[in-house]
């Protein structure tokens, strides 16, 4: 078998089987899907291949995040902490930047956000504050006093409850507000992918932890 | 719901919304997952990033088409046709590079093969010949002569059908022999996506037509 498929592999010229080998690294990206997507770019549309290298390119020197709330930003600050409409008192808590969208899309939160990258997880709980980012979370909150509520809208799975209650735990201590999007999020649903109705509903049933 | 929509967009860095936009392009790739591709590219793998993009621009640089089958080729001449050790006697004759690689895989066919880029439609007939590869197909069978037995082996879809009625007619007249392969595969099957057993029974099984 393992002749068999080294023989087949060697078919592509090389340039191409090392693009479909990126292409599969990709999230969500099989092999069959790599293939078919280095078919399109190479084949059937060469014009929007040169268009996709080079934007990854561009996002990927130009993108970096945003030095208060790890949002995805061009400068220091994010879009979102250069507005100077923003609530400071107000911060939300989420697990990624397509989070924040989402929020903003209802357009019923008119505070600040702070994105974790992740999710802290009781299983792997030492050691966890490097890789997402609770530790500016505490020093942003504890330290330069300006929060007095956060919501924290990490989505309603078992990693987003605990997330949820480590954050409010530390809050608690502290005696700073801290509540959780209601659950008029359906069980086990990701933020991402909810409607708008849903995440209003959640943003304004929220209750105290 | 325009202008909340604008907003929301213009919260990203306009480089990230380039590459978003790009990623969408894709086949089978909807706006959530190229933002889902982009976070990616741009946050949790950033060396993986300029690989990509690398691999892009030299496999739209490289890759081209066999001049005489149109499977995917570095030079003139695709490695199968480069093969001396093919049955030039014998040509297969498939929509897509892709399905080349499935039949290749089940190491049962010796000869060499024709890749249209397409499949014939009889709802859009006049023309269809410039689109995909017919015309070249038919060069290379009725006026050089070498090739003495043509399997059709597009899909078993309405449209690979008759594709593979309308290469068989223009054969029979010309008196050269066109077999289609056993309709081992499933109705409405993608060659690309069968397993290899289908597949040699299909090659096996091939009939007359």
């Amino acid at each position: 078998m393992g002749k068999i498929d080294s023989s087949t592999k060697s078919l592509y010229p090389r340039s191409l089987r090392v693009l479909v080998n990126e292409l599969s690294k990709l999230p969500s990206i099989g092999r069959k899907s790599a293939q078919r997507l280095a078919y399109h770019l190479v084949v059937e549309q060469p014009e929007s291949a040169s268009l996709l290298a080079a934007s990854i390119e561009s996002a990927s020197k130009e993108v970096e995040l945003c030095e208060r709330c790890h949002f995805l930003a061009d400068s220091k600050l994010c879009s979102i902490c250069s507005d100077d409409g923003r609530d400071p008192e107000l911060l939300c808590v989420v697990e990624k930047p397509a989070d924040v969208l989402a929020i903003e899309k209802t357009s019923r939160f008119e505070g600040r956000y702070h994105v974790l990258h992740g999710l802290w997880s009781p299983s792997v709980s030492s050691g966890a504050d490097d890789k997402i980012r609770l530790a500016s979370l505490f020093e942003r909150i504890l330290n330069q006093k300006e929060v007095k509520e956060v919501l924290i809208a990490t989505g309603t799975t078992v990693e987003g409850d605990a997330t949820a209650l480590y954050i409010a735990n530390v809050l608690r201590e502290a005696e700073v507000k801290a509540s959780r999007i209601a659950q008029g999020m359906p069980m086990g649903g990701e933020l991402e992918y909810a409607d708008e109705i849903t995440i209003i509903h959640a943003i304004e049933d929220r209750k105290r932890i």
